[in-house]
Order: C-alpha cells, then sequence, then structure tokens
C-alpha cells in the first residue's frame, strides 16, 4: 500500500486516511493522551510524519477526527420496536468493546473531557448519542411500550454500563466467543433490563 | 508535616506512607501508567524519591500497594437482607467513584492488565470483589428473597456497570450534588434492578 502513500501533487489517498485514523485509535487506546504523538501515530501507520501533518493539523485534530468516523453511531437505530432498537443499541456497544477500537473507546470515556481540542467534539457526539437513545426510549412510551412515568436515566445507564462492564470483565481467553455473541449478550442484557422497568408499573397498576 | 519525613535511623511515619500512597493514586488517576514514576510520585507528595524507595522498591510495587489499600472492600458487607447488601455494594462503588481516588479507579479497570507487576494484585482484589459480592447474591437466594436460576452476572454486571456510567455522565458541575446523594442513588439503582429479577420469577411462576 505503500505506493498509495500521499505525496505533494498527488491526490489524497482515503485509505491512508483511514489507516492512519485507525492507527491513531490504537495508539491512543495502547498509552492515553500521555502517550500519544503524531510521531508515534505515523509509525504505527508505516507513513511519514508529513502525511499525517498534510491531512490534519495536530494531533488534538487526529484525535478528534478519528473518534467521530470509528465510534458507534446510534441515531439511525430504529427497527420499529423498543425491544428491537435497544438490542441494536447494546449490539453495537458490545461489538465496540469487543473490536480493535475497544481500548480507544474506554479510554475516550474517562479521558476526553480534560484533552483540549477533544473534549468538546467528544462532548458533542456523547451527547448526540444521550438525545438519540433517549428519544428510542421516549417513542417506546409513545407506542405503549413502556409506562410513562419509567426511568430513562437508569435504564440507559444501566444497558451502556452493563455492556461495558460485560466487556471489562471477560478475560482475554474468552474475548473472541465473547466477540462472536455480540447479538446473544445483547438480547439478554435488554430482555433482563426490560422486565425491570415493566414490573414497576406492573406493580403500580 | 515535613518534620515527620522518613529519614535513616527513624522509625517510619504512617502518614507519610499514606501521603505517598495517595500521591500514586492521584498521579496514575491523571495521566495512567504512561505518566506514573517514583519521581512524579514524589514530587507531588512532597517527599524526596528516597523517601519513597525507603518504602517500595520501585514504581510496579507502590502503585500495587496504593490500589489494594484505597479502593472498596465488599467482603465485609453482610447486612442481613440482600436489597440491604447490594444497596451498600452500590453505594460503596458510587462513592469510590465520586472521591479522589475516582480516576485512578476507573484506569485501573482499563489499564491494570498490562501492568506488570500490578496485573496480578489488581486481579486478585478483583476475584475477591467478584466471589464476595456473588456470595451476596447467593446468601440471597438462599433466603428466598431471589429465585434460584436469577442470573447473577447480569445482575451484578449491570449494577456495577450502572454506577460506573453513572459516574462517567455526571458533568463537573453537578459531581458535588452526585457525591453527596450516593446513598440515594445506590437505592434508585437496586430497587431498579431487582424489578428486573424477581419480575421474571414472577412471570415464569
Amino acid at each position: 500500500m505503500r505506493d498509495t502513500m500521499a505525496a505533494p501533487g498527488r491526490p489524497r489517498d482515503p485509505q491512508v486516511d483511514q489507516r492512519i485514523a485507525r492507527a491513531a485509535l490504537d495508539v491512543f487506546g495502547d498509552g492515553g493522551w500521555a502517550g500519544f504523538s503524531v510521531e508515534s501515530v505515523a509509525r504505527r501507520a508505516g507513513v511519514g510524519k508529513a502525511s499525517v501533518y498534510l491531512r490534519w493539523s495536530g494531533k488534538e485534530a487526529l484525535l478528534a477526527d478519528a473518534l467521530t468516523t470509528g465510534l458507534v453511531r446510534i441515531s439511525d437505530v430504529d427497527t420499529g420496536t423498543l425491544h428491537g432498537d435497544l438490542v441494536e443499541l447494546a449490539r453495537q456497544m458490545l461489538q465496540l468493546y469487543a473490536g480493535p477500537a475497544s481500548r480507544a473507546a474506554l479510554r475516550l470515556a474517562l479521558e476526553a473531557a480534560t484533552i483540549p481540542g477533544v473534549a468538546e467534539p467528544y462532548e458533542a457526539m456523547r451527547t448526540g448519542q444521550v438525545t438519540a437513545a433517549r428519544a428510542i426510549v421516549r417513542r417506546g412510551i409513545g407506542r405503549g411500550e413502556l409506562p410513562a412515568e419509567a426511568s430513562v436515566t437508569l435504564l440507559l445507564e444501566t444497558l451502556a454500563g452493563g455492556a461495558m462492564m460485560h466487556a471489562l470483565s471477560t478475560p482475554p481467553d474468552r474475548r473472541a466467543a465473547a466477540a462472536a455473541d455480540t447479538a446473544g449478550h445483547a438480547r439478554r442484557l435488554v430482555d433482563f433490563l426490560l422486565h425491570a422497568v415493566t414490573a414497576r408499573a406492573e406493580n403500580q397498576a
């Protein structure tokens, strides 16, 4: 792939863009912001530093860009049922945490707020995801699938947190099996949590 | 407190031990393993590097020691009811994540497995905590507070994950309020999740 590397006067190669963004997530996942530099990303991607600076103004812009393209997008989820939407949402999160960007995603949750130039795009992405997830639950309430007084926050925090904790608790030798069963675990997790919300309604009825 | 600093021929001062361990958690919380050194910990604690080496053989031993003394101990929880035990467990986790060791605790969940000399004591502590938490739930099953077929793993992953996600989602300007309400949120979280488990039993009955 070296012959497609960007050079002055030649058009930018989107495959190189992707390789650099992928390397940025890997380097950040390994060492966090303390170990993040344009040089270490260029080395991991197998390109020169100039190829990185041709595309991004610096390491903040590089990481901000990599995270917005490499992480979960939940705004598009709309299967028609609350159960279906939540299973798809959980499956995407489990897949992210089981996949190659896993450590970067977990670190960002922890560090993003303290990194200048990254805090703002990360917060915007996170706010967008929370808004989209809350809209999923509100649609379910609108369709009568959940009681109006259901705690949207508790449901989403236990869903997202349960998916994250499942990934953190999976020992290295079981990670391949967990990655192959994200759909199954997503269903078990959502079935478990939806019982919590609907049971409360039945008790109050 | 500088006059109590350890020096050759004088007995070790436990307050200095604690100050260094506290500084170790702070430095690790800020920069992770990539930014962790005996020098940065000594500087944060306001002692000389020699005072650290007098107590610990190196940075691995220092962090391993700091984490086993500074983090949650759940083995002692036994209030007599499952609800009481889980609320106390959730409260301790929420307090840890809301307190000064918050970032160190979150980072350890992510990084500990990759740090030589720290991976083993962390894994031992984590295994001990998981065993103690599972014992809490099994006692509840034994007392008939939960059905025998309850998913212990899903209950504990959503409990621990829900507490962690609550901490990660709390914006800086609401952290003081969240820290003051850990007992209240622990109760809401446990009430929510116990509905999930007992509802399933009622549906199957």
